[in-house]
């Protein structure tokens, strides 16, 4: 492994980057396994193992898939779609085949993008069997009559959807969830982005120096992956979740999207919303059930708190399953911004307790305690902005300290920063004024 | 009775327009009774018959009224105000008079519109015996000095109000409620348009192969009828009513105005919303206890579900009761679209079931169902728009099958057309993916 | 004391502000006490008292102030900051001191406001023993280098602070409150507006032929003052109190600010959202447990349904607390209007009843009660717009003189004009159609 020149998370992030970057993954396969590995050495995980054929829900497991090599030949003797040059030009799960075509029986087994014909589209079959490739539209223009050899050399057979699990204990048994998928072969913001963000924000969180929730991480592959996951944890879920959140497109350069939860309230989408009101320019969308895995969290048997903090939402930006969704379109910068966003989002949750003080007939006396400057004028007023918003803040916490709102509830109603309010409740905490009511869930 | 050149249902709402335009009708008498026949043809309906002098909640139904005919001479020998010219010319319930007037003393009974110098305003007196003209106010600034005759030949004597009522019975005793009022003379969108569409409405759902709901249809006199009619079946319909919807102004070239009910949520708000939603421009406006017969079903004592769909509302435009609401004003194609839009309204009603879909927990397995294309890529995501709207639709309402939403709810909550989610459900149903949990009401 | 040239309540406010204007006044001490007295010639107040060193919730009563004389003395003999001229030279609390301070020592006691170069700001220092000079900032610029002779001759005793509290009984134990200060020096609209406001409106009160509530006023000192009264009246004011309100900043020119009440909804609020709404430019802003006494009203602990009408709110306005806020920056026409208004809010208070019509079954008949013109015309219709406008209030209030809608309700769901509302319910009030259920709280 190569040293970084400098030690920031934004170079540490690309040198991971550049080593996932190659491998061919998939749904399941030695490339999935190969990359959790790779993030292991940051985040350590356990391995969930679902054998083929294995009924989960209203699915059951796929076989698992290798792709050793592909490509075909036109009748000129020119090498197409070479599946060693980029995994993307070989659709995910394949069938093995060999054999010689006319270009109009070929035709059907190639997909383009005339819309964008410098792009190579990511293309799937997981569950009919089929084969094809995806090329450039430019070049799938210049394919002369006549006929073409097709070799595809892979394997589908019985194995098992792998997917890993680190957990951060806590004080309590109260959780809160990152799941991410990491089922995508060379695609950057969809989805490199994910599992990159979750292995630093891991490291953030095992660095805090207490914890009051326990933290979940899932390292999944999109769909089949997660729904195998909730067959086995989502009652335990059911009973201990929180909050959650699906990490995914993480590293473009657009502003923050954050996507609520089905119950479009939850403590996750609560979090969220203060969070990236004080921090970033920034979306709210509703909860629709399609995008990535936060539909089968939330699909109506679990309804679980489960939102999604991203960058430009899949779909909603050109490269999006393209090869042009490369290093070129992502930013590091980016990538460390959201690990910092969604450590907010922990801290914010850390912090949402709820208090009471122990004044609550009329106003506690804040001079005394060192609350508050003794001398008040307008001179002093006028000059110091900060210290007004820091008075405002305190007596809306004090004001609202009354054993029936979260610290969230808080800084909603008083328009107050969240860590605004977390330095005031430091400050009043050390003057014994305030006791904690209960954890906020 | 002529045979209209077409037999679309506009040519056939004109045929009934012109032989219901001329007749003379009141709140009560034989105008009313003809033009309930007439429409009997269509809509056949049982007679309800209220006697002069019962009480009817705070009221006493009047005596019965019949005009012969009506008119005043100048003193140059001029007849005036003919009621055999426009039955406007006679103020409805004019009390029956012959006598020798100057224009002085004859003055307070003439009614003109100074702003309308052309128009015949509608005018009546139910309530307090009084007689009275009406005529354009050019044809008012006419009249010389001197002494007038004038010549009502009416007659108000014991008799009934009356009231037409239809029932089509349906799977459930749940009912739909349809009311409009007949009592108007020569005028057009209000109303003519009510009844005809009404008319043509109870044809469709007469024509339905089956009827989840009962649907009920009432044509009655203003006020005074309704408020008889609510003295029979006011407690019958808080039982049963899931719906209802006063039909009135529907035949102008206006968008459509949908008024909600005294409840504002109530189903029949919550269909009319959704179906104006996908179709038309429409407006939404809040409940106002005046305007017509919604304010007896929206009576404290009953708060009904009732709200009106209309185009342009009774007073908000300037020829409202007056003779400029004629056969000009109004159109043809409004009238069925206004009869469509009811029918619309009606088949939302009648798919509004709460569905639960078998797989809860994650999403459920399209491909395998015929439900999804296996092969996902973004050059046919692009291109097939429409098949990207009616996934969305699918996902949301498996998503939303949970047993706790209605179909309303589900084309809420995503945006969806209505008419998409109604396809998806015969599709989803066909594949034994879901079961009806209860109606929705 | 000078009879006014007039009698309007502008002139003999004015005639209360010019005899109040000069006396010192503080939280404690002879110029409060002055104070109470010569606007008890209108509002006649028991005193509470509360001792220097009573504990009061969190706070403890403060020594008992009497300022005697104080000014500086500079290097070339010329007085400044002296007291007499102005008592805002003169830093609230002052403790005694005579003595001999370069300049430099003397600095960190003078207090100026560099952006408002004219102004003398007003500074107090109730809780931490400390002296100092408020001037303009002119002044201090021209002070000489040297030796300055300072002159504090002030008084800090146990003593007691005062409270005038008066109670205008009505036929119901439920109580409305009035609470203003009058602990601040000259300052006009920052605070004699409220004291003078409250005289008059207690006026008005008083003059009612009957109440239904309870008054109770409450001219308190900021703060602590009514730190004091809560720790004697907050239980009772718990049991009784249906709406209260702070009086402060209604003497300058702006238009109202209504500040909602901690609850946000409480019945204070409501009819002080109907009264603005209906009579002037105003805004209404969120309860903030910053500002003036409504944070102790509305801590925790308490949490009474009290808001505060105010004009410009303190704060907001460049001569807020300093030497500008004088007679000039107020007028008395907006001083006369706050009464108006809040007397407007009394008024909507009494009337708030919750009414029953005995027919609530469809509409009651209005012809023969009176209520209603039995001839209806457009004509008519279009040349009487206020009676438009009484019809709609008519009927509007019949179908929500359900038991359920007080008339606060009523207005804000109708729209219509509280007052509209008023009339209507004497004139059906005089018909026997309606009764009352109970009173709204």
């Amino acid at each position: 492994m190569n040293i970084p020149e400098d030690n920031t998370v934004q170079s540490r992030i690309e040198l991971y980057f550049d080593r996932l970057w190659p491998i061919n993954r998939s749904i399941t396969g030695p490339g999935f396994r190969e990359s959790l590995d790779i993030l292991g050495e940051i985040i350590p995980t356990e391995r969930l193992r679902f054998e083929t054929g294995r009924k989960v829900f209203d699915w059951t497991v796929p076989k698992e898939w290798v792709a050793h090599d592909a490509y075909f030949v036109d009748p000129e003797g020119r090498r197409h779609a070479e599946f060693k040059v980029s995994n993307l030009h070989l659709m995910g799960y394949s069938v093995p085949f060999k054999g010689t075509l006319t270009l109009a029986e070929l035709h059907p087994h190639l997909y383009s993008l005339p819309d964008m014909p410098d792009a190579i589209p990511y293309v799937t079959s997981y569950y009919r069997e089929n084969w094809g490739f995806s090329l450039s539209h430019n070049e799938l223009q210049t394919l002369p009559d006549g006929d073409y050899e097709i070799y595809i050399d892979t394997e589908l057979f019985p194995g098992v959807v792998e997917i890993g699990e680190a957990v951060l204990p806590g004080q309590t048994d109260e959780e809160i969830l990152f799941s991410t998928y990491l089922c995508h072969p060379s695609l950057a913001n969809n989805e490199l982005s994910g599992p990159l963000v979750m292995a630093f924000l891991y490291e953030c969180i095992k660095n805090m120096p207490s914890r009051r929730y326990t933290y979940r991480f899932v390292m999944s592959t999109e769909t089949i992956g997660t729904i195998c996951y909730l067959s086995k944890r989502g009652e335990h879920l059911k009973n201990h979740l929180v909050a959650g959140y699906v990490m995914t497109c993480l590293g473009d350069r657009g502003q923050f999207t954050y996507k609520l939860s089905r119950r479009g309230d939850s403590l996750a989408d609560r979090a969220a919303r203060i969070v990236l009101r004080d921090n970033a320019e920034h979306a709210i969308v509703p909860f629709i059930p399609r995008g990535s895995d936060e539909k089968q969290y939330c699909s109506p048997g679990f309804n679980l708190p489960v939102g999604s903090l991203m960058r430009t939402r899949y779909g909603h930006y050109p490269e999006y399953h393209t090869s042009l969704d490369n290093k070129t379109f992502i930013s590091f910068d980016a990538l460390a911004g959201s690990v910092d966003t969604y450590f907010s989002i922990v801290k914010a949750l850390e912090a949402n307790l709820v208090w009471e003080s122990r004044v609550q007939h009329c106003t506690p006396q804040l001079g005394p305690r060192g609350l508050f400057p003794s001398v008040s004028h307008a001179s002093v007023a006028k000059s110091r902005v900060s210290l007004e918003e820091k008075l405002t803040a305190m007596l809306w916490f004090l004001n609202l300290a009354d054993g029936q709102h979260d610290l969230l509830d808080i800084a909603d109603i008083s328009g107050c920063r969240l860590d605004l309010l977390t330095e005031v409740v430091q400050k009043v905490l050390a003057t014994g004024l305030i006791k904690v009511v209960e954890n906020a869930a």
